[in-house]
């Protein structure tokens, strides 16, 4: 960030008063200008026995097998945009069942949702960011070409769950240090 | 939104080819600004069969109850925005139990999340943000000076499960219309 959006004058970085972290704020009308985490909402949606993959046509990881997800909007709940990124990668309906995984990724401050959903008929077929949409059975999972480890980790949490038919939110951390070049 | 922050220019909203939504777009570098929800994470901090609240010292609310809680920052964890917020409201150590809440304000672009955590002393303190922290039995809690509809719920969901000493995930969405006069 470099100008106000307000106002379009520089902006510098300083801690405003009353706050203890530095802030991108207006040298001309002193606006502040916070930054703060994103969320991703996805699904992890089931029939019968199966789970469904979405295979990237779009960077990053190109290619490879993900659930849908992607950026919450503003005047989305949580579980809207988890239903909005099925329809837009999968053309699936879905209905949700409940929250089951959550991830911070603080290195690049997004915060990943996924809510157990079930598919209410099977007409999915890929969305404009997905080349392929199928139904997997468990033996039948590309755990080697999955897109991101918060997609691997949602499937794992699911089969271990689903032996016991319990399925308790599970959270975890995803950190990565910097890499040293660019 | 008005200007460019990345060279200053001026903004129109358009919709960006491959989109489909209007986001605030650059006249001059092509820049798309996105604007998504943001995260308030906070703690239902427990000592034996008593909760923690705070008493705001700021608008909005001010001189009402409230659990400590504040927008996530980045480069932090859900888990660890919480437990900052403990520290900058109530000068209060804690370790997290487990994910508890979740609500989607999507009138205003928010998510807010509390997790259940267990005081680690009694060392706590009013913060800058807050006139008195107190701890609370059931029947001490002031039901009708709570802040918002967000730790209303959280404080009567607690309220409920502890009967049964089982916490499951709580999710709630909680809508405004927009009223009709400023």
């Amino acid at each position: 960030m470099k100008f106000c959006s307000q106002c379009g004058h520089s902006v510098s970085q300083k801690i405003p008063e009353g706050d203890n972290r530095a802030r991108f704020v207006c040298t001309h009308c002193n606006t502040i200008h916070y930054q703060n985490p994103r969320i991703i909402a996805g699904c992890l949606a089931l029939h019968e026995d199966q789970v469904l993959l979405c295979k990237r046509s779009i960077e990053p990881r190109l290619g490879k097998w993900t659930l849908p997800a992607g950026f919450l909007e503003n005047g989305e709940t949580t579980e809207e945009g988890a239903l909005r990124e099925m329809r837009e990668e999968a053309n699936a309906n879905a209905t949700i069942l409940d929250i089951y995984t959550m991830f911070s990724l603080p290195h690049i401050s997004q915060v990943y949702m996924f809510f157990r959903a079930q598919l209410t008929d099977l007409n999915f077929s890929p969305g404009h960011e997905s080349k392929d949409v199928r139904l997997f059975r468990e033996d039948e999972i590309p755990w080697d070409d999955l897109a991101f480890p918060v997609i691997y980790d949602t499937l794992k949490f699911y089969m271990e769950d689903r032996v016991n038919n319990h399925f308790p939110v599970r959270t975890r951390d995803i950190r990565y240090k910097p890499s040293s070049h660019k």
